[in-house]
């Protein structure tokens, strides 16, 4: 689709930062309010499986929804850190397991309405558990689920982050797990 | 998993906001730095069908990532407004098509560190196109596919955002969406 006159951005303006993310604000050529957007760096998540089918899950506490949530191991890259390099840190970290071969999957948006930032989709079978995770100290929990559990956990909104699903979505659509535990 | 003492919230402050959302800072107890959290009001996205099983999709402009995206219908839930009626308004005012029985599939977060807004999802078929998109003026065009360029979309990354690939990922897993075309 072209993209008309007045997708052009005339002005942008930063009204807003921490060490985390800024705010800008983007006014587009004949637009009156200006777009807030949120600009963070962009993230890696991964989907490990041990030799024996099980999916390696955290449980952690988030305080944006006040909360536990059971989600993939996932992290921000850190500054001259490649993406694939940073999922296999944030796997380590966050798991204690690592593997051999991460394979890309895709990489995603969270909310084209507000954030600007992708983040790095991983696949990586056969991966051994190597120490206890480094991050206990951040209420983080591993935990470990078979296939059939997974699609539980899905379905009954237990997983319930967007990115999670669609990694796993992703994983079933490029043959990187087996389907016949979800049932479509 | 229970939560520790450290997971109690001692102190909120906004530190941010406009009208669309504001930035809280959550202090954890026994935490040095705060939680940015940013709070917005909660969405809807709807994966509509019509009765020769085209998807509707919007392309629209979106300033976060300055460049055209593929997308399911989605908005913001307006003030005295239910999940259910911001939906069926969403998919009016985007696309133009009507359709009888939205069916809830589940409520999703888009970001679980950042973002505090769930995202109701519904699943419609049979809609019916009743008028032109109302919001031609926002640079957003209706776009129908099947379910076979539905997955070319997903597995070549057009459509990238997470809340999309769940939406379509719950409605196979539902038995809402044929799965021939989906290798699950």
């Amino acid at each position: 689709m072209a993209l008309s006159a007045m997708t052009i951005i005339s002005d942008k303006r930063t009204v807003y930062s921490n060490k985390w993310f800024s705010i800008v604000a983007k006014t587009l050529d004949g637009s009156a309010d200006p777009y807030y957007s949120i600009e963070q760096s962009d993230c890696v998540s991964i989907l490990a499986l041990t030799k024996s089918q099980q999916i390696i899950l955290v449980q952690q506490y988030r305080p944006a929804l006040e909360q536990n949530v059971l989600e993939l191991p996932s992290g921000h890259i850190e500054k001259n850190e490649s993406p694939l390099e940073a999922a296999k840190r944030e796997l380590l970290e966050e798991t204690g397991y690592q593997g051999e071969n991460l394979e890309y999957l895709g990489n995603l948006i969270l909310d084209t309405g507000r954030l600007n930032n992708k983040v790095w989709c991983y696949f990586v079978s056969d991966v051994v558990k190597l120490s206890n995770n480094a991050l206990t100290d951040e209420i983080l929990s591993v935990v470990a689920c078979n296939l059939k559990e997974l699609k539980t956990y899905i379905i009954d909104g237990i997983i319930k982050q967007t990115l999670d699903m669609s990694i796993i979505f992703l994983a079933l659509q490029k043959g990187k797990l087996p389907s016949n535990n979800f049932n479509i």
